[in-house]
């Protein structure tokens, strides 16, 4: 291993960390906080400050990282962020327990948006802006992740990645340079952000929270372009005005598109987007969801607290299902009383995930695309053997490499999930009764199943909220240290989408060759 | 296609069953019951063989089969079984709606045991008989299916199959002579089934049931032969005596393992045997989750209303490991109101199933070893591009494309899991409260997601009992008939591994070439 490379690297995101922190800092300053809260954010600083420049000192005895390098590099700085980032909830006291504070850090960072804290009320401005900042940053982490780092290490199973990850139109030969499609990349995603703070801004402000609109549109615009999604009022987005939710919604869903469509929009090749089959997927499923979750709730098949009127319910199901299927996790309304079959559809469309290239998580609309059409194949070699498959893919043919890769990837993702359900078995929150107050009023519900399997989906899936006794108005603060031990790794797991973990992890990546 | 042979054989395995009915036809007689209950079965009887013998009339253009008339073959002689086998119990007015005759029979035939009768006691021993013995001719199907039908095309996918499904010595070269190998075969399931009545007529008759104790133990062999698991007496095995119990955990193990261990074993390689790794990590697995449920229980980290004692603790979970992991779903005890680490462990081996080459469903151990070393694989080439990959599998090097099968297959197990859970989430049952009796008292339960959930694991995986407002004391009576639809094409679907339903509902199958 290449350490002291792989220090300054290290140090060099600790430094930005800590630049990154200036933010909430000034936050604490404008919202004139105790000098506690300023010291739970200046005091991190000068750690990051300090040990990220003395890891500038290391000289690399070989300035090339190998591809397992890499992909373990990847791993820690998530893992680094994590650990310097959940500092200041612990000094300011708003996340006392350090396990808990990293969790809710791995969660910010990771985009998923489950939190540990249950009454938003008594926490301090600056701790709720560098909560939802970090999703944004994790989400422009995310974009580096897939469209700057991998295509540098150019063999093996890093290209298939790749090519599973961001099959449209080729990521990486969209602009030769890397460093200027980083450029332009950021532009879009901030431009965006800028965009949606502005529209949000045009509303009427929240009765009660007058005086904090920008701040209030910032860190939901944070959110939103991070599809991360914790909230920072009581009840999510649900005191939010419906202009402000159906904008929140069109926002999600942008968001949840590939970036690299949004560059193919810039130099004007409009009909390219529009032939992409992961784009046309995409919109085809985000519209059956709704289309279900809505009938579900007009339908009324099934008893269930809420009257909405007929705008209410499509603009419930519209968001919803946009904010769950870009795994961002803001919600509008209490859904985990709706009737099952506006449940199942969210559960359904949590699997899915968005598009690839996106900063949402979740199996990747790509990736569900492929895997029917491999199927597809398969029957086919089945009725003639002599078959050869010409599948294509966004207009390329469909290699069994990259099937292979898609299959494996999503084999693993179901046996990480189940596994991750079995280990929360042990917690004995469960059998537990939960009291909910929500906008479908005050009921109870049993920690059972449905908690740890809809627990452990939220965050492989980094969508954050989930269902019955950990649903969108409760919070996770009721598990176990080892239960949230296991969420966080999930949570990174799925985010990294499994294998530069367990490159992470593995003892091989640590000998010397 | 070549119908006029697709017919002939249809035709013989229609007269096949109407022999097989002769059976409870003879129950019925020695059990003196009306004549209705045996007009049930003398009137399919009949249409069975006038049908059967005109198919033979058929004269077949030609000799051979091709691949794909293979696959949807198969799928049909269990529809077309499923279809006739029906009759008798909408004939005496035991399952009066012929959809719920055939849920009952798919559920028989595929070995898989759910029921949509919710009183036993007003079932005639005709009817009963019929049930459990579709179990146990269901598992000489799958014997037939799995070990004889598939080595004779020997190109392209099914070839993989093969691999994939029996890996460990290879079936098909056991003997050369495929006839040979079924004889084998079903004289080794044969041995089996009536070591197994034997050694049950030795307990003491159960209370109740003196004169039926003969009947009784056949039933319990069929179920427990097919890894099938209907009830035959309320409560299913909760009244055996725990002689009897300890009996049928044992057999149901046994009746898991990959039937061509059992031919080395009659040929004196028990070395092989035992250095089989599907054996192995089938006994590791059934271990583990004794171990787990063992715990769960005498633990006590959470409530649950029975009190068992250290020995009753350890024979339920031994039984309801051996009784769901080998997919038979015979219940001994109400565990859906067990502590959830107890139920969790059985959630994971209601998905793993047992080995390869037996009656059993479920995802199989030797494919679960298989996605672990190939996921191994994909780590290992991540930290080192230039890995040349020499995995092995039970003394076998490994291939790509064996692998790919393996990955694809559960890609798509888990596609049709989701996809029935989100079908079923539109009943109307959904939210309705359901009673339930058991050994653990009269309690309430919601139909909720953990009962779609357990619903969709229990028909794919063909087990049986599910959890919930479907667990092991209720029934699937409640289920619309649209969801009883859907759990009878899953039960066929997981029984067949997916691919040959799909051939046979392809319209391609069915061009003319």
């Amino acid at each position: 291993m290449n350490y002291s490379k792989l220090g300054g690297i290290l140090g060099k995101i600790m430094i930005l960390e800590g630049i990154l922190m200036l933010a909430p800092l000034t936050v604490s300053f404008v919202y004139k906080e105790s000098l506690v809260h300023k010291l739970a954010f200046l005091i991190p600083i000068i750690i990051l400050a300090l040990f990220g420049g003395l890891l500038q000192l290391l000289k690399p005895r070989r300035n090339s990282l190998y591809q397992k390098e890499g992909f373990a590099l990847v791993a820690m700085v998530w893992i680094v962020m994590t650990l310097f980032g959940a500092i200041p909830f612990v000094i300011n006291g708003e996340i006392p327990n350090y396990i808990d504070a990293c969790f809710e850090m791995m969660s910010g960072f990771t985009t998923t948006g489950s939190s540990v804290i249950s009454d938003l009320t008594v926490i301090s401005h600056s701790t709720l802006f560098w909560r939802s900042f970090s999703h944004w940053i994790g989400g422009m982490g995310i974009l580096v992740f897939i469209l700057i780092f991998i295509p540098e290490s150019n063999e093996g199973y890093s290209m298939h990645l790749l090519r599973a990850e961001s099959p449209g139109p080729q990521v990486g030969k969209i602009v030769s340079k890397m460093k200027v499609t980083t450029r332009i990349l950021y532009l879009i995603y901030l431009g965006m952000t800028v965009l949606e703070v502005i529209i949000l801004m045009l509303d009427k402000p929240i009765p009660g929270y007058e005086k904090d609109q920008l701040f209030l549109s910032l860190l939901a615009t944070f959110g939103c372009a991070g599809t991360g999604g914790f909230g920072f009022i009581p009840g999510s987005i649900e005191l939010f005005h419906p202009f402000s939710q159906y904008v929140m919604s069109i926002f999600l869903i942008l968001f949840g598109c590939n970036f690299s469509l949004y560059y193919l929009l810039l130099i004007g090749k409009v009909k390219d987007v529009l032939k992409s089959e992961e784009f046309r997927s995409y919109f085809l499923i985000v519209g059956l969801a709704v289309l279900f979750v809505f009938l579900s709730l007009v339908g009324r098949f099934e008893a269930f607290p809420q009257t909405y009127t007929t705008e209410e319910s499509f603009r419930h199901s519209l968001f919803q299902v946009a904010s769950l299927m870009t795994t961002a996790g803001y919600t509008t309304t209490d859904y985990d009383v709706w009737p099952m079959l506006g449940k199942s559809a969210l559960i359904v469309v949590m699997f899915i995930g968005a598009m690839a290239g996106s900063t949402a998580g979740g199996i990747k609309v790509s990736r569900i695309v492929m895997a029917v059409k491999g199927s597809y194949i398969n029957v086919r070699k089945l009725i003639n053997p002599r078959y050869v498959p010409k599948a294509e893919f966004e207009g390329k043919s469909l290699e069994e490499k990259t099937l292979n890769d898609v299959f494996a990837f999503i084999t693993l993702y179901f046996f990480i999930f189940v596994m991750a359900i079995f280990l929360l078995s042990f917690d004995p929150l469960n059998g537990q009764t939960v009291t909910v107050v929500s906008d479908a009023g005050t009921y109870n519900v049993t920690h059972g199943f449905f908690s740890n399997f809809s627990a452990a989906l939220t965050c492989i899936s980094n969508v954050g909220p989930a269902f019955e006794a950990v649903g969108p108005y409760s919070s996770f603060a009721g598990y176990s240290h080892f239960s949230k031990i296991v969420l966080t790794l999930t949570m990174l797991l799925g985010r990294l989408e499994i294998l530069p973990v367990f490159v992470l992890f593995s003892p091989r990546t640590w000998k010397k060759i």
